[in-house]
């Protein structure tokens, strides 16, 4: 596998514009639209929140129904969430204008919003700049940093991804591009990632693969804990790599996409909470040793969603006691006497508690560790051999300013 | 019921005593003890933190073996936690020390610790302390203030509570005093809380109004969500009041000491939520119309547990939005096109969300609403008839930087 500079229009056949519609401030990229030549196998995992937005309804039922997509319409500076019966009147309007520009099905075209909940939709505008999106459509570097800054809401750089994988002899190539957990007042955190695929692949594989990989990478990231109402992951194949369609969950193939967009997603993750709101380092949680898999999840995201904890690393303190006790507040059953934890960085690596008992340490170690833009936790536990990683950043100041703001 | 001025000393025939010996800063108040005339009931709930230290430990076992409970020795400023069977070893000594002053059962004395974890507890200066403590025990005011003082970390004042009830012609007091969720460096959160009261009761009877009262009210309060090594509620009764003996969950006299432990417990769970690390707000959520009480009380805690919503009242947000998107991600199902939702607080009442479409607020209103120091948040559902309040604090810049700081 081969990290390659790139996004959203790395694989062949796919091509994309971000201008400006008018939904946020004068001038600011707010509208994104994504078009496959050929209309792609697709799979999608949203929010569980019991409130979802309209266009995360729209998506589920289409993609659920086995529709493939021809395009995708995005928009940042209004939610379209929490706005009744209008909501999905909007969503179809916006299905209905794409579909007919590209003379498809209104159901091979998705829909995603992002931005203020509780408010209309200006779908009027999303619709009158359809014919600068698809005047603009391009594969080329600026297209696709348009479109990744057009998807964008307090985010502060865009966030793209791309690897290249040989399936069969040919280049498959996988990318993305996403936003992160900004929160646009008067709202919640959310994120949307789009990842594109020149493989050909059947539905029912594809979807697995998303499904298994978001669990192990942006359902393993904390920024704030809370689960939005647009919260969206879509990944479409559209074949054009020519590679023969991966059919077998158990093929060396499947594998080899599986680890492609594995990469993708865990690059993509990683971006956002290193952009976390007020963020100003990136935690990485490595544990192993747990009984279960499942466990493994649980043990790790625990301690990357904890306030304390993460207010501690934006302190530069070697508090291995909240490490500890994020841990044992999961709920999860293990033995603290076997458990070690151990910091490390760029500033070297440090051994806090060992099986037990707090394990003497170098205070001065600890600062050069702590003071880089990325630490790893290490928790070593003796219950199994199940191992997971999670990803969050620290609580400062900042992250209290921007959420606490009036809406503005 | 009646609400008195008062606290662990309020119930008859209990002393108490706070000192400094020596493990806090010089001359702080660090070490209280607590002792009734006669062996008390005892209840006990501790956390449920994997990783539980060393005083709780005993508790648990000692309580959970239906000893009576003579002497409650609490110290703050060190943990016992995280320090291995040094830990035991430290509390088997403060158990031995105080059951030869009192000629009891070293199994008839609690000990509760808070503070730093993962240092050895200097238990020599606890037992040196013990002649001053047994010379200073009083019922009075005084005596009272000062083991509510011995018991605090970073809390700005000390919480007490106390109420009087009838029961078959007697008077009988419950009072309490408690510690919240200060976090000591390089530690955690930790609440204490310790009710006394003289009503004559079984052991079966009292443990199952402790539990049912924690979970009511402790358990419905959020400060940062943490869950801590060391928290412990312990409620004890002597029978001084000389009440005929509860002795049936069914009876009115239980269901009369239930009001009243349920009582003090609230207003020691408010005071501590008030008092919360750098909070200026307190949040108090009223849902109603759920489908079952666990479930009114997932959706009413996971309102004062988002970090989102948390910061927005300290912006002084009318973010309605957030507060449904906590809702949901709860992970209850409910039908957000029945959900009702209104701010109130002395400065007036406000609905914000109605039957799933947003409602037109007055936003002065709102303002006024939100700026006083106290507001509820009324959540109506039509899932069903039952209810739940959960109380949280704010989220602001006073938070991070008592948490961030490095431990001094």
């Amino acid at each position: 596998m081969k990290t390659i500079k790139g996004g959203v229009t790395s694989a062949k056949g796919f091509n994309v514009c971000g201008v400006s519609a008018g939904i946020k401030a004068k001038d600011k990229l707010d509208t994104a639209l994504i078009v496959s030549d050929v209309s792609a196998t697709a799979a999608i995992v949203t929010t569980t929140n019991a409130v979802k937005a309209a266009p995360v309804l729209w998506d589920d039922a289409v993609i659920g129904e086995d529709y493939n997509i021809k395009a995708v319409i995005i928009n940042s500076g209004n939610a379209n969430a929490c706005t009744g019966a209008q909501g999905i009147d909007d969503v179809h309007a916006e299905v209905d204008a794409v579909s007919k520009a590209f003379s498809c099905d209104p159901h091979e075209v998705a829909v995603a919003s992002t931005g203020v909940i509780g408010v209309p939709l200006p779908v009027g505008r999303i619709i009158d700049a359809l014919p600068e999106l698809i005047a603009g459509l391009s594969a080329d570097d600026e297209a696709a940093d348009q479109a990744a800054w057009a998807i964008l809401t307090t985010d502060t750089v865009p966030k793209t991804a791309a690897v290249q994988v040989l399936i069969g002899g040919k280049t498959v190539t996988v990318g993305g591009m996403a936003k992160g957990s900004g929160m646009i007042c008067p709202n919640m955190a959310t994120m949307l990632s789009f990842v594109t695929t020149d493989c050909a692949i059947t539905r029912d594989c594809l979807q697995t693969i998303l499904s298994e990989t978001v669990g192990d990478t942006y359902n393993m990231m904390s920024v704030d804990g809370d689960m939005s109402t647009n919260d969206t992951v879509l990944l479409l194949a559209n074949g054009k790599a020519q590679n023969k369609e991966i059919v077998d969950k158990d093929s060396a193939d499947y594998l080899t996409l599986k680890k492609a967009v594995y990469a993708v997603n865990e690059m993509l993750a990683k971006a956002i909470v290193r952009d976390g709101e007020g963020a100003t380092k990136l935690i990485e949680v490595e544990l192993t040793g747990a009984a279960t898999k499942t466990e493994a999840k649980i043990l790790a995201k625990g301690v990357v969603t904890s306030n304390l904890v993460k207010a501690a690393f934006f302190g530069e303190d070697a508090n291995w006691g909240r490490v500890l006790s994020s841990l044992g507040s999961t709920g999860v059953a293990f033995d603290p006497q076997k458990v070690t934890l151990e910091f490390k960085s760029a500033g070297g690596s440090v051994t806090l508690y060992k099986k037990g008992q707090p394990f003497s340490f170098n205070e001065e170690l600890a600062k050069k560790v702590l003071e880089q833009k990325e630490i790893t936790v290490l928790v070593k536990m003796e219950e199994g051999n199940a191992s997971a990683k999670s990803w969050g950043c620290d609580l400062t100041y900042d992250y209290v300013k921007i959420n606490g703001e009036y809406r503005t």
